[in-house]
This record gives C-alpha cells, sequence and structure tokens, in this order.
C-alpha cells in the first residue's frame, strides 16, 4: 500500500491520448491522461466515465451540446451516451472508470489502447 | 448532466467526518468530506476506499505504520485494513469508493452517518 503523487506520475509520460493507470479499486481503474486535439466520437454501453480536471481545461462535445470542464472540475458521462473530448491545449486529466473501459468505447481505430500500462 | 466544481461544493458545508455525495457511476460514490482531530479506528470487509488530498494533508494510520497524505496525492485503503485518518489541522478530501460505503466502517459510534447528504 502505497500513497500516489499525481504530479510525479503525470511527469512519467508525455504522450496524449493515452491513458496510465495508477490505481485499482473496488474493479475500478484510476487513470491519468494527457489530451491534446480532438479524439473521436464514441461511447461506452456498459461504463460510466469520471474526467477530472488536475491541470488546463477542456471541452466535452455531446450531439446536443458542449460543456467545458476547467481545473477542479469533474464530469461524468453515463454510459451510452456519445461523447468526444476536445482540447486546445494540453489538458491532463484523472480517469475514474470500470477497469473494463476501452479508451475509444464502441469504436476502433489508431487512437485505441487495448492494453494501458501501470505507472 | 452537469459538471461538478469542486470549490464550490466544499463552500457548501463546514462539519468534520460528514461526507457528502457529490457524484454517481457504476455502482460507486464519488464524496467530498473535511476532516479535523482525530477519526476512530475502523475497517471495510467490502470496500477498498481512495482518500484524494484536494487541500491540506492528513496522516493515515495503520496498524503497522503512518502514510502522511498531501495535497494531490491519494491513498488506496484496502478492504479489511484496518485504519484511521487524523488532521492536524482541517484538511479537504475527495472519496471514490462503492456507495454501500458507511464512513465508520464495522464501527458505529456517535461519528457515524447512516445517510449522507447529495449536494
Amino acid at each position: 500500500m502505497e500513497k500516489v503523487n499525481i504530479e510525479e506520475k503525470l511527469a512519467l509520460f508525455q504522450d496524449y491520448w493515452n491513458p496510465r493507470i495508477v490505481g485499482e479499486l473496488n474493479g475500478q481503474h484510476v487513470k491519468l491522461v494527457k489530451f491534446s486535439g480532438e479524439f473521436v466520437w464514441h461511447k461506452h454501453d456498459n461504463e460510466d466515465e469520471l474526467f477530472y480536471v488536475l491541470k488546463g481545461k477542456f471541452k466535452m462535445e455531446f450531439r446536443d451540446k458542449t460543456i467545458e470542464v476547467f481545473e477542479n472540475e469533474f464530469l461524468i458521462v453515463p454510459k451510452g451516451v456519445e461523447h468526444r473530448p476536445v482540447a486546445n491545449a494540453e489538458v491532463s486529466i484523472m480517469l475514474f472508470e470500470p477497469g473494463t473501459t476501452l479508451n475509444t468505447g464502441d469504436v476502433t481505430n489508431n487512437l485505441t489502447r487495448n492494453t494501458l500500462d501501470k505507472i
């Protein structure tokens, strides 16, 4: 059992859209990820997802609206809801979601990460 | 679906050891709580608990060691492990844990909160 320092973990990687696992509990994963640019539209049929902004800001696009999420704010995207994260500049995010969650949900493309590193 | 601003939520309450629910996903709760002083020794037979320090610092005491957790650090306490949070000054914490989690675990005393407010 060891504590996790967010800044130290964020310093370990620099690539975008590639979540790292930094914690596991109750079948859920805590992940860190950096976004920059536009992701792909997708949804998760079985998983709700929490996006907590650690540094920076981003927009979560939905089919009917957009929500801008700033530092120290979080947004929960319910299962089944199509969404697309967009970041005009680098943003660091903490994710909290089931261990089964695939980053691109029901879509498979070059952004899909089937296995994630634990750091 | 609305985003949650941590600072705004923390400003809504001032009492200690009384978690508020600020998010729900996948059967888990996101809670905010303020600690000050010493809590009670307890464990959770079925739930792992995550403590993320938003502001301040605290010590998590275990039977065999103590871990001090600072701002922007988190600690996961596995189910079954006895623990006691101690804070020398006010600390603001975000909790991730199953919706079934009782704050005092296997102990019932004046600190036990059987129902939590959603804010």
